[in-house]
Parts: C-alpha cells; sequence; structure tokens
C-alpha cells in the first residue's frame, strides 16, 4: 500500500495515501485495534456532519470564519450527508471515551477532501482548510461528540423508533376494534379465568405501546439540547458571543428537528443523562413488546397440542428436520431484540454513572448501544406489523370451544349465590369432569333455567 | 400457642387464636417460607387499606353495600392506617405472583376485625362481614393488588423521593451560586483542563437533578392510573356501573393525590409498565447521583495526596486502624444506594417484560423493589445533603494554586497563534516543568506582555 | 429516654443508656437515616462474631494479646451467636461503603458487654477491653468486613443455598426416572415438534441444576479466601508474624468451614471479584430456575382451556373474585425470586467495579444483595420442591390425546421418502384437518401398513 | 439485477441469480430487515462449517452418507472456512430465535456450492447434494445452532479472550515485582491511608486477573459440551446410533479442541446455561478490568493537578482544542469495553431465563452478545497491555512527596501509645498544617528519636 506523511502535534504518521484522513485518525487506527474497524455508527458521522456545517455557517455569521471557509466545509459535510465518503471513517466505538478521534477524523477529512475540492492534492500547497484551527473552530470533541450522538440518536427515535412503533400500535387498535365482539376464555397465572374479548386483550397491547410512545416522546426536549458551544469543559471557552444559540438554529434547520441549545452546558458535557433518560423509555418499550410478542406466541401456539386461539401467518418452513412445521419466527425476532434493548439499559446506565469531573467518557459506547436499540426497535415493530400482527386472525373454532367449557363462568353466580357456594360448585365440576350447570342443579343452588340466564359469557366481557 | 379453626373454600386451617387473619393468609405463611417474614411492604397493606375503605364506599353509593358494612369496613381500615395493626400482616413477597393472598389477609383481618369490634369473638355467631363477599366486594386481587402498588408507589415517590431530591437540588443551586466566582481547574479524561468555577461545576451537578426531577414527574401521570374497577380480567365483572371512576375519586379523597380510573384496564392488570416507567426515572437520577457523589469525593480527597479543592464535613472517625481519617461516607451511602437502584431496575424489567394474557404475576416483587428504590433515594438524598452537600467548602489555597499552575490554561492562545503552537509551548512547558509563559517567551510566540493580557484564567470561564 | 455519655477520637456522644453500643454506633444511627433501621444483614454480624473471636485466639497465641481478654471477647462473641445481643445491631446497610461503623458496632458491643459481664455497669471503672486496641487488635474495617462477609456468604451458600437446590435437584432427578416411559409431545418455538418422554423433559430440568451445582461450586475456594491479616491496605501493618494463616485456622474450626487466609490481600481489600463470582453462579441458577419454572406452570395450565399436560398441587384457593380457582403460586414466588436475583446481579457488578486504589467502598450493598440472592435461592427451591415438585403427576389421559394427534410424527418419514414429501403429508393434514396416515396413503407416499410400522411415537424418543 | 427460481416446501422464491443461496434464505433476507443486513457473526457460520463437515464425516461412518457426498460437503465446509464465502451469509440475528434459518443458509449454499463445484450450474441437472436430506442429515436447527455456537463461543474465549487477558496479567506480574520496593501511600475511600509498595498495589490487579481467568478456565467443560445428536426435540430421533459421540470427535478433531457430546441433549437445546454460565466470567472480568482501569488513570491523572503517581504512555494528542493535552484513553476503551460486557451479561441472562418446553429461542441474540464480549474483552486486553500497562512507569519524585508528608504513618503508633492518642497527633497536624512528628513531640507522647524509629514507611508495608 502506498502512504503519505501527516503530521500532528506529536510528530509524523503514515497514512494511506488514497484516504482524506489525517494524523489523528491513523494513531486512533493503530492504536485501538478492538473488535471490527469502523463500528463508530455511521449516524455519528452524520451528526457530525451536520453540526460541523452549522459550525461553520454560525462562525461565519459571529465573523470568525471566511465564507470561502464555510462554504468549503459545508460542501464536504453534504458529501459524508450523501454517503459519498462512507470508506473515509476507519475508527471503533473503543477509542477514548470523548469520541476525539472520531471529531478528528472528521476534521481531517474535511480538511483534505476541502484541499482537493479546491484543486490540490492532500499534503500540496498551503493548507486550505485546518482540521483544528477552521474545521474545529469553536469546538471541542467534548461538545461535539455529545452534539452528534444527541443528532444521531434524535433522529433515530423520531425517524424510525416512533414511526416503527406507531405502525403496530395502528394494527393492534384496528385488530382491537375487529374483534371487539369475539368473546373468548381470559387467563390469569396461565390458568383459566373469566372471559372477554379478543378485541379487549389486544386493547391490553395496544395501551401498552400507546403508553409506551408517551412515555418516549416526554423524553425528547431533553434529547433535543445539544452541548455545542460548551466547548473544552462547558465554559464555552474560544467561542463567539451568542454562538451556541446561532449554531443549535442551524443545527434545526439543516436536521429539520427542533434542536436547541443546552441550558446548562457543564451538564451536557459530564454527564448523558437524556441517553439515559430517552433509553430508559426504549427499554419501557421492550418491555412492553416482550410481553405482547410473547402472548402472541402462546395465543398462536399448536396447531394441535397448543392454545390455538389466533392465527398468525405463515412465513417460512419452520424446521431443517420436522417436515411442514411452521414457527412465530417475528415473535422471536422481537424477544430477541428487546433482550437486547434491556441489556444495552445497563451497558447505558453503567456508562452514564461513571462521569467524572467535567467530562463523561463512555460516550461511544453509549451512543452505539442508544442508536442499536432505537434501530432495532423501530425495525423489528415494521417487521413484525407486517409479517405478523397484520395477519392475526381468530380461530372462531377454538375460540368458542374453550369458552364455554370454561369453569371460571361460575364467577357470574358470585353476586347471586355468593363466593363460597361457586366455588362448590366449580370444584365438583372439576373434580367430576362435568359442566357447571349440571352441578349447580345437583347442589340445588342454581336451577337450570337461572344458569342460563346468568351465566352468559358473553354478558361477562 | 394457641389456634382456632378458620375455613376457606378448600376446607379447615389452624389459626393463631390471637390474630385477626384467616385460613387463606395461614395457607399462604405456611406455604412460602422464603425468606424473613412479613416481607411485604407495608406501604402496600396502607395501599390496600384505602383502596378497602374506598370500594366500600363506592359500593354503598352504588347500592350494592349497606351502610353499616361500609362503615365497618371503614372503620378498620383507619386502624390499618394508623399502625394499630401491623402485626396482622405476617406475608412475604415471595407468595402468589398476583397477590392474591395478601389481599386475602387484608380482607380476612378486615373480616374478623369488624366482628370484634363489633363485640363478638372471632368465629363467634354470624360473621357480619365477609371477607370476599364483602370486603372484597366489587373487586379482585387482580386489580386491588395493582391498585395498591400504585397508591404506595405514588405516595412514596411524592411524599419521599421528591423531596428529598428537590432538598439536594436546593443546595447545590445555592453552593452554585455562592461559589460562581471561584475559578478552579477544570478536568476532562481526568486531566487537568482548561478552568471553570465551582459555582459551575456544582451548577452541572443541580442540573442533572433538575432534570432528572422533571422525568420523573413525566411519569406520574401514568403512575397515578389505578386498575381497579377491572376485577378479573380487566372487563369490570362483576361490578356496578360507574363503579371504577367512583372508586378512584374516593381514593384521591382519602389519600390526597390525584388518582384516577386507569382507561385501559387490560393493560392496568396484563403489565405493570407504569412502574417501569417510573422506575426507569429512579435510576436515571441513581445514575446522576452516582456521578454527583463520586465528584465529591474525589474533589475532597486528601487531606494531603488528593485533589482536595473542596471541604466536605467530617462526621465520625474514619477507621478503626487509622487514627484521625475521616471519610466521604455519605458519598458512600449514596453510591451504594445508587448501585441498588440500578440493580433494582432490571429486576422490575425482568418482572415486567414476563406478563402472560390477562395478568402480569410479578407483582410483589416489581412493588417491592420501587418501593425500596423510591425510598432510599429520598432517604439518602436528605442524608447527603444534611451530612455532607451543606457542608461544601471550597479549599481557595488549594485552589488557586492549582489553577495557576495549569497548563491548559494555553488553550487561551488558540485564537491567537493558532493550535500547534499553542501545543508545542504547553509540551514543552510539561517536558521541561516550566511555567506557559516562560516557554512561550522563550520560543518567541508570545510576549510576557501579551501573555499575561491573554491568558487570564478568570477570564476564561 | 435515658441516655449515658459515650466518647470517641472526635468527642462525646450520647447513647441509650440500656444499649451497649458506644459513640461511633451512634454516630453512625444519626447520620445515616436511609431506609429502615437495623438493616445491616445478621449473618454480617454473626460474620464479624467468629472473626472477632478467631481474632482473640489468633492475638493471643501470637503473645499480644492476654487469655483474659481472649476470653471476654470471645464470651461475647459466643452470646451473639446465641442471638443474645440481637437488638444491639441498629445500623444499617446504607453507611460507610466500608463498613467501618459495623465494624466499630461489634467492637463497642463486645467491649462494653464485657465491662458488665466483668461486673461493672458500662462506663463504670477502666475499661478493660477496649474496642480499638483491643477487640479490634490486628484488624482494620478493610480487612474485617469483607471478611464476615465471605463468612456470611459461605455459609449461606453451603448451608441454605445449595442444599435447597439439591433437594429439588433430587426430585426432579426421581421424577424424571419416574416418566421416562411417559411419551408426550414435545414443544419448540411453542409449537408441536417430535415427542419425548416425560421424564427426559424433566431430565433437562435436573441437568440445569446439576450444571448451576456445579458452576457454584466452582466458585466456592475464591470464597473461602478471607481478607483477614491485610489490615488498613493489604500490607498487615500492625499484625504479628503468622497472624494471618492462624485466625483464618480459628475461623474454619470455629465454622467448621474450610476458610483460608486469602492468597492476596490487596485484591482481598480492594475488589470483591469472589462475590461477583459466586453470585454470577446464583444467577445462572436464576436463569435457569425461571425456565423450569415456567415450564412448570405452562405444562399444568388449564384446567380446560391449557396445556394440561401435568397436574401440581392444589395448596390454596387461588383467587378472591374466581371461586374454585387454582393457581401454580410455588412457580410464581420461584420465579419472582428469579428477577430478584437477576436484579441483585447487576447491584453487585455496579458495585464491585468500582473500586477505588486500595478499597471498595461497596461491601455492604454487595454483601446484603448476595446474602438475600443466596437466601432466597435456597428457601424458595425448598418451598417448590416441597408443594410443588414433589407433587407433580402426569395427566395420562391428556398427554396421549396430544401426542397421538400430532402432525410432527411425520419428521420419522423423513428417512424414508425424504423432507419434501414428508413436508407435503403434514401440510395436507393441517390443512384438512384429517391425520397424518389418512394423506400419506391418499399422496401414495406411504401404504397405511408402513405408516404404522414407521411412526409409532414410542421408538422416537 | 438477475434472478433465478428455488423452491422450498411453501414453494417459489426468487433468488439473487449469483448467490448461492436458496429459497429459506431468501425468505428470511425479505422476512427480517431488522438492522444491517449480515449481522449474524462470522464465527457462527464458521462453527456451522466445521460441524457440517464433521456430520458429514459421522454419517458416512456410521453408513448413512455416500462418500462423494460427504466429500462434496467437506470441500464446501472447507471453503467457508477458508473465508471464500463470506458474501454468501446475509441474514441478521434478529431472524427466528432457533437460527434455523441460518443453518438453512448454511445448508442451501452447501448444497448449491457442491452443484457448481460439480460442473454444474445451480439449478441445473438432478440436485447431487440436499440440503435437508444431505447436508443437514442426522441434524436440526436445535441441535445444530447450539452447537456452531459453542464452537464459536470456545474458540473466541481460548483464542482471543484467554491470551489476550493473560498477556496483560503477565506484564501486571512484570509491573508488580519491577515496583516491589517503591513505598508510596495508600488510598481508601480515596482518602489517604496508610503505604504500600507500587508492587503490591499492582499485584492485587494482577490477582483479579489470575482469578478471573481460573473463574473463566471453570466454565469450559460445560462450554465444551456440544448439542449435535439431539436433532429436534433432544431425543436423536433420525441419528445412526453412536451418531452424537463421534460427530463431537471429529469436531474436537477438526478445531483442535476438547468438544465432547453433551450429556443431556434436552438441557443442550432447551437452555442455554453454559453460555450464562461462561459470560458470567466474562462479566467479572469485565468488573476487574473496570476497577484496574480506572485506578490506572486515577493513578497517572494531572499532570499537574491529579495525582500523578504514575506515568502510562502519550499514545495521541488528546484534544481537539486543549494544545498538549494528553489523555488515557486506553483505560478509557477499556472501561466502556466493561460497561458492555457488563450490559451484554443481562441480555443474555434475560434471552437464557426464556426458554421454552424443549427448545430456548434466544440462541441467535445470546451468540452476538457472547461473541461481542469475549472478542472485546481480548482485544481490549492486548490494546491496553501493548500501550499502557507495559508503559507504566512510577514518578518517585511525587510518589515520595506524597507518602513522606501522609498522616496516616500515625497508625505506626497504635501498638506503641494506643489508638486515642495516636489519633490526638494526627488530627493536631491536620488543623496546623504541621508533620506528625512535631505534633508528636509537643503533646509529649513520643520523642522525636522514638518517632523516627517507629515511624518508617518502608517498614509499613
Amino acid at each position: 500500500m502506498k502512504y503519505r506523511i501527516e503530521k500532528d502535534t506529536m510528530g509524523e504518521v503514515q497514512v494511506p495515501a488514497d484516504k482524506y484522513w489525517g494524523a489523528q485518525t491513523e494513531r486512533s487506527r493503530n492504536n485501538f485495534k478492538i473488535g471490527d474497524s469502523g463500528s463508530m455508527p455511521k449516524e455519528i458521522i452524520e451528526g457530525f456532519a451536520y453540526l460541523k456545517k452549522a459550525a461553520a455557517y454560525a462562525n461565519h455569521d459571529l465573523g470568525v470564519l471566511p465564507i470561502e471557509k464555510r462554504d468549503a466545509i459545508a460542501a464536504v459535510c453534504d458529501e459524508i450527508l450523501e454517503g459519498k465518503l462512507n470508506d473515509q471513517f476507519p475508527l471503533v466505538i473503543w477509542q477514548t471515551g470523548s469520541g476525539t478521534q472520531s471529531n478528528m477524523n472528521v476534521n481531517e477529512v474535511i480538511a483534505n477532501r476541502a484541499q482537493v475540492l479546491k484543486g490540490f492534492k492532500i499534503g500540496e500547497g498551503e493548507q486550505f482548510i485546518k482540521a483544528n484551527d477552521d474545521v474545529n473552530k469553536s469546538q471541542s470533541s467534548n461538545d461535539t461528540f455529545p452534539t452528534g450522538m444527541h443528532i444521531a440518536a434524535y433522529k433515530m427515535v423520531v425517524e424510525t423508533t416512533i414511526p416503527g412503533i406507531e405502525n403496530l400500535y395502528a394494527t393492534l387498535s384496528v385488530k382491537a376494534t375487529e374483534f371487539k365482539d369475539v368473546v373468548k376464555i381470559g387467563r390469569t397465572h396461565l390458568m383459566d379465568a373469566t372471559p372477554l374479548t379478543l378485541g379487549q386483550e389486544i386493547s391490553g397491547y395496544a395501551a401498552q405501546l400507546a403508553y409506551g410512545l408517551k412515555a418516549l416522546k416526554n423524553t425528547l426536549p431533553h434529547l433535543s439540547e445539544i452541548a455545542l458551544g460548551g466547548t473544552a469543559v462547558g465554559t464555552g471557552l474560544n467561542t463567539p458571543k451568542g454562538y451556541d444559540v446561532k449554531v443549535a438554529e442551524y443545527i434545526a434547520q439543516f436536521t429539520n428537528h427542533p434542536f436547541v441549545t443546552a441550558e446548562n452546558k457543564f451538564e451536557a458535557l459530564a454527564a448523558h443523562d437524556a441517553i439515559v433518560e430517552s433509553h430508559g423509555a426504549l427499554k419501557q418499550l421492550a418491555v412492553s413488546l416482550n410481553k405482547i410478542a410473547n402472548d402472541v406466541r402462546m395465543l398462536a401456539s399448536g396447531p394441535r397440542s397448543g392454545i390455538g386461539e389466533i392465527h398468525i401467518p405463515e412465513n417460512e418452513p419452520g424446521s431443517s428436520i420436522m417436515p411442514g412445521k411452521v414457527n412465530p419466527t417475528q415473535c422471536e425476532a422481537l424477544t430477541m431484540v428487546c433482550a437486547q434493548v434491556i441489556g444495552n439499559d445497563v451497558a447505558i446506565a453503567v456508562g452514564g454513572m461513571q462521569g467524572h469531573y467535567e467530562l463523561n467518557v463512555f460516550k461511544p459506547v453509549m451512543a452505539a448501544n442508544f442508536l442499536q436499540s432505537a434501530r432495532l426497535l423501530g425495525d423489528a415493530c415494521v417487521s413484525f406489523d407486517e409479517h405478523c400482527a397484520k395477519g392475526i386472525e381468530p380461530n372462531y373454532k377454538r375460540i368458542k370451544e374453550l369458552v364455554d367449557n370454561s369453569l371460571m363462568l361460575v364467577t357470574a353466580l358470585n353476586t347471586k349465590i355468593g363466593y363460597y357456594k361457586a366455588a362448590e360448585i366449580a370444584q365438583k365440576a372439576h373434580k367430576n369432569g362435568t359442566t357447571l350447570k349440571e352441578e349447580a342443579a345437583r347442589l340445588g343452588y342454581v336451577t337450570a333455567e337461572d344458569f342460563d340466564a346468568w351465566v352468559k359469557p358473553e354478558e361477562m366481557v
């Protein structure tokens, strides 16, 4: 491979000749061979592209960056956002905990690419745009990385997670209405209980998602606050006056999301509680979705030896050895995602709790876990919705059979003959394998006519 | 010990003669010898007392319970709330996951105690109040336990957690203002960085708590929704019309908190996402408090070989072997609480995700973990506030010494001579053990006059 | 209340006149009002009693403590172990993270009680036994607390956890043998699969516990190492030569467990990885038990609308509203314990990872979580074993019905006619609601005779 | 793009013409668009390659597969192991929880590639090797996936994790010896304590890793057991006699690791406690490494306002804004890895606890989390070792300064004048900013000569 020489404040470094990155990126690449290369999420790089462009605009507006430099920086940022420079970001999550090296990776790529766009070779002629002095102007890794992290996280939540969950919510709401009169047996403790309708059961799932969405949206204001303007320790050293508000406005404009400057920059650098907070809501959704998906697969279990009250779509052969087997695979993918999100919540807490003084240095691991959770939940809900939830249909025959046969219909008698006599009827029927009606009559507690009048599943829901 | 015979639908049980509880409580006592007896939180029992009284009132208003029974039930509930019957609730957390046995414990104690208040011995004469038919009227364990859980959780959060944290927040806010001009060295990556004021540093802590309080309050509406009226599976079977709204009104009146009936009773029985949601905010606060307490102990470390920038109160001898040692014990208690809360969050998630069909049967473990976290966080913040935060004072001498000596003041030169030359100055000073000013002059980059004019810690904050 | 004056190095403190504890205990009581008083686990206090006695013996043997003092200290330790002084330990978990205050609580109680046993009033005459200089001789909180923690943890594991799990393992092994010929349908993905025997199914549960017990026992050597002799920072300052080995021998002798002195005292104070390690095995067991208990309740579900392949004991009325209902309550208690243990594992990790320099100051929270997990797992297994597992019986009728009806018996044809044709048979039978045999014949793939010869559930296990 | 038609038991599917995979892979690709494509770890695919080859050999030996088929299958497996077919495995972690689709992906690729190696086009002529009947012979996804998972996990642990940690352990051991006489101040509760040597301090770190390695190795026997031979539900249906033992032997031979057939196949399919168990040890190591890395960065903190007792290598410029800043970046990468591993442990527990009946369907998420943890820990230890630990050097000047100045040297006087008088000396010196010696003399407790004779840091270690 061909190399060129790049320099930073520590000296010279050999860099692959065909790459735009510079000395610090290369140092990081060599010093952090941990896991697969390039693991820093691309959404973070995009977040950087937005903020570097916004910073260039704000710096220009405030008189500290010439327009040619602003436009040169912005042009490369746009290329990054278009995905044209995807192979220029080789760094890993497991680098310095401030993400300084990814910040410098972006700074270096922008500076060198700008040089090339101006018609020079990298390293040729005077450096038109300087990585630290121009691209990073009025910035520090300590405020850029958390800003990039919030941009990436916010976008993922509102563009992927929320729409995905809303899709599923919509389907469940439709099903809740559609099946509102399908009376079925209820189950508590996994045991037969009094009846409800399939629509009511599904309405509970929909309600869980509605609460979860509300909880997630409650966290967005904190997540929309960005650290940019705090620079090294939150004081805003080396920024022009008014910069923090202005740069946030540009970010809002470029991303089309309501980002604002953080009220307290010290908090915004030293703690990432906004990430903890929003991920708490993602975890809540994982808890909800695990319950829902689990119920769906239990209700659909069978075909002959399970519960079998609903049908779900048959999407693939289920077994490499058992011919004709079909499985609730979408439920499985979704519950695996839930397990991941619940684990990620702990990784994020462990990172979030260990900030020291003016800086939390668990930024990349927190960002990566957050983005994974938000992406997976959104994607998995779309997949589950499309390939499972939309196809849920009642197995009317099975549902009727089970509800008619249920001993817990006896509960309707409580208000007529009291809990104790009702229990006696149920116990006898269970023991003798008979019907409630038979035993009610035999015990002399309820006549057959009264029984029929009082015990109507369809009136118990 | 003397016993009497009690009966339930499964037959006779020997019960200690001097206790009010009945057959089902006794069965549970014998069947669940897991951990110490009586571990079911007393706040849950109190929650039950509120709701049993409210149910009696609602049942009476709606014509299904005579006024004498209402008043008899209410009288015992009041005794429970006054703590007069504390030794009547021997059951453990680790019982049936619906908390049915604690519901029956309350039902039985109320019924038998009412009999005694009426002038009878337990078991003597006709049972005036029946545990299932009267005390439990229009109720099921499945809606009472989650209601008791929400009452207990809500009360703990608003009566203990929030006030405790607000106390600490107030103190930190005062300190942030008080020390707003105390310029000190900043630290990022635990390494010397540009300066900030001690007030700014502490303002970051206060901001964390402000966000956490807001996040916690965001969860209260969900927590204020109660399941009562859903009975066995959420359909409200065996409740009179209008009961759910009315009973919630009575609970709101008796507790003086804004409880309302849950919009969707199926969700309220089958999932406890409100507990997951609110505890997520408690976990966020634990993450914040761990950072704050950790910073405080590091800043106070020493007395001679640590950071030593602040003094904290000396409350106790710190060592049984090292004479004269004083330790940051309040920080330790608080961070231990944080560890507990972060663990409890996982226990709650694991319970919350495993609901099946119409019922989640991890209610007691979720409730117990929630109440422990909420209580400990509130108490620990009060303790930390009183015995540590209020006494934080700057060590002015040490602070000045360190800031004056710092190499990172060089950052102020970036905008004057560029990042690279500034780095050269800092590196030389570090290597030679000299001052920035000396090296700046020696390298010819900055005159001594300019240096003094440009590098002023008090203007860098 | 009456008080007396006690003194420590910080000055005078009022102490309740009827208590043996002294100034430092009282300071802690006042400074740490966090959660209920007296929450420090009693097993830790007992651990201290063992080690204080052992230290007195070792100190005497090595010539630094007179025999009268040794015996006076030992006498009070014996009283503590007999439970006679239970009301003398009012401190909480949420104190200093080294447990210094509980160490001093024990030191003070021993010193004052010894004074009384000698015939004096507390505070009267010269102090015969001094808390720091005699009871705490050759010790520091930093090595006593972890020693007490290991004693308590080891004893709980070998005296409660392991026997409890072994009981359940034994029952499951018996059931595995007893039901080794009960052919039933298997289920994968919750869907019907090829058959196995009920004994085989249960043998999997037993195997899980066997692995878990092995894993737990693998951790005991680390847990048997005790820190005593390291004193303040691990160097053993102020201990006589040979003390660490000797004191461990005495602890081994007094407890009848194979405790040894830790190889590296620095590790033993600064990290509690032995607690992390052993609790990892407890968590593994929780994971196993959750699976087992969950299977049992699903297999027992019904009575008419569930799986219903096994019967489990009916221990209590299951519902306060649904007469005659019986629930798998032991499964619920056990799975709630599992949720707690899985949460506790995180609390312990969070504590364990945050040691600083020569000391980990999350000792009490780690110890408390460990002891809770170990106790609950042991107790819950005994309870589950006694009240559930021992009573598991097959529902032969139901089992046979389901296996005979299963479509997955078709798998036996794979090796005869290939996977594709077998799938076609199963799909047709599923679609038409017919039997495999009918469809096999209709499609002309297998004759009725061959089918009967090839498809025998009892030969597929 | 060009397509060809592939078939499975559900019908026809369009597959990219240039890919070897078949219908079921393509269905999975379309049905599970969750996260980035191809996320199923490549180590799992390699595990499959080993086991498919081993199965072909065992099947041939036992007379159920002709030698030509064996060799054809083996040839493709070898290509997979050589990395020649890396672009043929597009499936994601978030698929069916049994990993059936990845098993079929491998089966299909082998079958089609074998056809091509035989000189045909895919789909041309008779299928020489059938995916289900030949490649998957004597197998099920339910036993192959866990086998592939164990192969991958075991290999990663012994080839990456353990060597990486052993490297770091070796370095720390060397440093412990090298610095065994460097007397420094100890710190407990982050506060000054009695002295120890830097070598002793580091020996504690080494001991942590030694215990962790032992704990990890303790788990290997369970992890070396493989499920293969259990087929669909653990009974071994459709396998020739002796197959399970023989196939394990081949796997051992091909991988050069001591794999054996699992004792209980029901456990091996329905539970993945071996993964839980080994990951528990990885988590323990994460807990240890977090402590170690944290200590290193605190000890190295400064350069002028921190602890500064050790130097660590300066690898990169530390800040994009603060010139000359150097940070403990390897500590940060390592502690971020620790956070991830601690989170992954929860994801694995959540997956492991939710097996149902004969199958756990959280296999892919458990495998992926395990492999990530094992890889990251190994890699991060190598990186930390190479770029940080090896370069640790004492800052002798600073160390001496701090130890000489310490008030806790007073502890040496305990055995001479008692704890109380010693405390008085320390308190006075602290208050007056004087030395212990001065105060000892002034109070008349110790003469200057005795002080010098008794208080020698180098004799306190």
